[in-house]
């Protein structure tokens, strides 16, 4: 390190998800030292994370080592850490084995699975939020189709072989298709039990369409296409109970071995450590510049913030924004430096490029503002647009091979049940907890 | 099932290794049905588990559902489970959740690692023989490299960056070489810590030289293809002590981190199970004709078999012997089928197709008879028979793609420390046990 870099102002980054990511990229050459802790040592895509779930792709596929990415950027230093407390009067962060100052800081630690207060049904219903929800979600519909290989009680067998996905949501639709896939398609052919009892695949939404963020005509399309790949649809069915096997919704119960939770996400515990005001919901109320209110060189960008934004619009929790909003904050950021001090207010615009959802091969929903695609063009530009923003030359390739090799085969490649002593722990510690922040880690 | 079937033969196979999978396939056809029983739900191609756990390949590349592998065959039913008992007086096999008749056995269940009585070393120098294995060596070698960036003691942070193979057979010389590729090309660029301390990594041997089987002068060039990478080879080096951050060995004592086990294997411990009589490191002295003495119809094949064949040379526990074992016990097993009663004695010749060590880019070594190569043509003839003997055309080209990623990039793309609640568990469960059989598994 050189001498000259110790009097420049020390930004510390929180989270290496697509804001941060965006912020680190976006601030190249500017006159600042930068921290960047993430509680992984990976940026992972999560977008693709439904298809670790389900056997399509492999956890080091969408997982990209942090500090690969930044090799090259001397103004830039990694730090696997977890965040313990804030200490914004005195521009102070604890980490839980070191200490930083920083000059400014960019709050980017994203969102974490609500249970909307049911945190007890964690347990039984994963969430979909990191590598190792993904493995787990996998792990354990492997060994269902296993089970019910030697089970003798019909009902129990029946249990194994269905699974249920709790959320309409783009998470939830693109969960649930591929499930349909994995199971009808793939597994179908290998078990015995599966080949003779149909697998079911149910998809619970509990307002009255899924997909609602988008256009009325599209959810329909998507709805009519996961039906085309077996998948059970049930709208207005809210979820009252889930236990361990079954769940229940409006009125009835459905027995099931692998039930996952795409239905609700909140900001990251953290944010409650920094003495600002939260949303229902627990998220930052940014202003309109992303800074945190009372604290000029702290800004807050991603699933972690509430925001109208300029033209008066509700930000959505979306990759895209996350990414905007770091941009966003590096030039504001740029300025202040320039300027020796806080640029008066630069409201933060939210440009919506559109929304997609995949549903299983050559199934897809996109919409580009009043534009609609559904089917297989809607797919083609799916694929398209994940590779490219995929991070690292490694994993574009290998997803995109993955993605023709099942194409071609209708196999998916990473069917690994993998030994480990988390099948030993008793459900309720099987899952990560739902009010665990993702950046609790280190060891 | 069609009812001609139930007057079939009933052949059980216990281990989807190589020799399993080759008897297997040399079946087709045959008058029988087999089960085909593991404890895991793939084949593991164990020669390349050391790049599993050094970070160039991911564990998905080198594992493949062992139902895919039959999906076509009528014949052969898998049971993913877990062997518990013999009753080989009455043919009966007890798994965890179902019991089997059978008119023929083959056990085929290969080996653990052998601590040689030190099972305490086990908890901190784990073996390499399944995937949670070497994800787990994965996870310490890249913790540690995370750890000695926030330490601030020198001794505890040059510890964090010392990694010790114990043994100096192919797979620690593989292990070896590979780690100090990872440490020196890979990590050293990304970890300033790394970057100002050199990693070590150390291999210790217990006898005169590494390699022991190969070639007097294979395994010079071994030792000084691997010292070109930067290990510290000590040969003459018995470990005397392991325990939590130290390896004791001869007159010295190294602090480190990472400890991998490679000295040792033995038969796995089922077969203390069997009322035969056995060897000391546990395996199955077979007859000839590789049926278990006493027992015509239960034969035994692979590591956990000890043969002088008919040539009088000890048949060694690899890979190529394993399968030569398997396709020779579908041969007699045929002809015993065709005579209704067990053929007379048919030795088994072990053909040896000659040995191969690779040692990092471009270096190998490779012995075929009095025929030896090293450097680049051994790593090159390396690259190719492994490729060949993989199973699955997706693992052959994703392995492919993975090897001339590194080749021309000098990364590793499957660096992912993955959140895992095995990590809070103390240190003496975070290993898998050396006594625990590769069978014992379904949870």
């Amino acid at each position: 390190m050189n001498k000259k870099k110790e009097k420049r102002p020390h930004v510390v980054v929180l989270g290496a998800g697509f804001g941060g990511l965006a912020f680190c990229r976006q601030m190249k050459n500017a006159p600042v030292d930068i921290t960047l802790v993430d509680r992984q040592n990976h940026h992972l895509f999560q977008p693709l994370l439904y298809q670790v779930a389900t056997a399509g792709l492999s956890s080091t596929e969408i997982a990209y080592p942090i500090r690969n990415i930044f090799k090259h950027r001397s103004d830039l230093r990694v730090v696997m850490g977890t965040v313990v407390d804030f200490d914004l009067t005195n521009r102070r962060l604890k980490l839980r084995r070191e200490e930083l100052r920083y000059d400014y800081l960019v709050i980017a630690l994203g969102g974490v699975t609500s249970y909307f207060g049911n945190d007890a049904w964690a347990a039984h219903a994963p969430g979909l939020k990191n590598v190792t929800d993904a493995l787990r979600i996998r792990h354990r519909l492997l060994m269902a189709y296993e089970r019910a290989e030697t089970e003798t009680d019909p009902e129990r067998r029946r249990s194994y072989l269905t699974a249920v996905v709790v959320g309409g949501g783009p998470t939830g639709v693109e969960l649930a298709g591929s499930f349909a896939e994995l199971a009808r398609r793939v597994l179908r052919s290998e078990y015995r039990q599966a080949s003779k009892i149909d697998p079911r695949i149910l998809l619970l939404e509990a307002g009255p369409r899924i997909l609602p963020t988008f256009s009325e005509r599209l959810s329909q399309s998507a709805e009519k296409q996961l039906r085309g790949l077996g998948v059970e649809v049930r709208t207005n069915a809210p979820v009252t109970h889930i236990d361990d096997g079954s769940v229940s919704f409006s009125d009835a119960k459905i027995a099931a071995e692998t039930v996952v939770w795409a239905a609700g996400v909140q900001a990251s515990p953290l944010a409650q450590k920094l003495v600002v005001e939260l949303d229902r919901a627990g998220r930052i109320p940014v202003e309109p510049d992303l800074r945190v209110p009372g604290h000029p060189e702290v800004f807050a960008i991603g699933d972690i913030v509430q925001l109208n934004d300029a033209n008066g619009k509700r930000v959505p929790g979306v990759a895209p924004a996350a990414m905007q909003m770091g941009r966003h904050v590096a030039k504001v950021m740029r300025e202040d430096l320039r300027n020796g001090k806080p640029t008066p207010e630069k409201a933060f615009a939210y440009l919506d490029k559109g929304s997609m959802a995949t549903i299983g091969r050559s199934r897809a929903v996109a919409q580009v503002g009043k534009f609609e695609l559904s089917g297989f063009p809607a797919w083609l530009t799916w694929l398209f647009i994940h590779l490219m923003f995929l991070v690292g030359f490694h994993n574009k390739l290998f997803v995109f091979l993955d993605w023709l090799y099942a194409y071609v085969t209708f196999n998916r490649g990473a069917r690994l049940i993998i030994r480990s002593d988390v099948d030993n722990l008793p459900p309720d510690r099987r899952y990560t907890k739902p009010n665990q922040s993702p950046l609790i880690r280190h060891d």
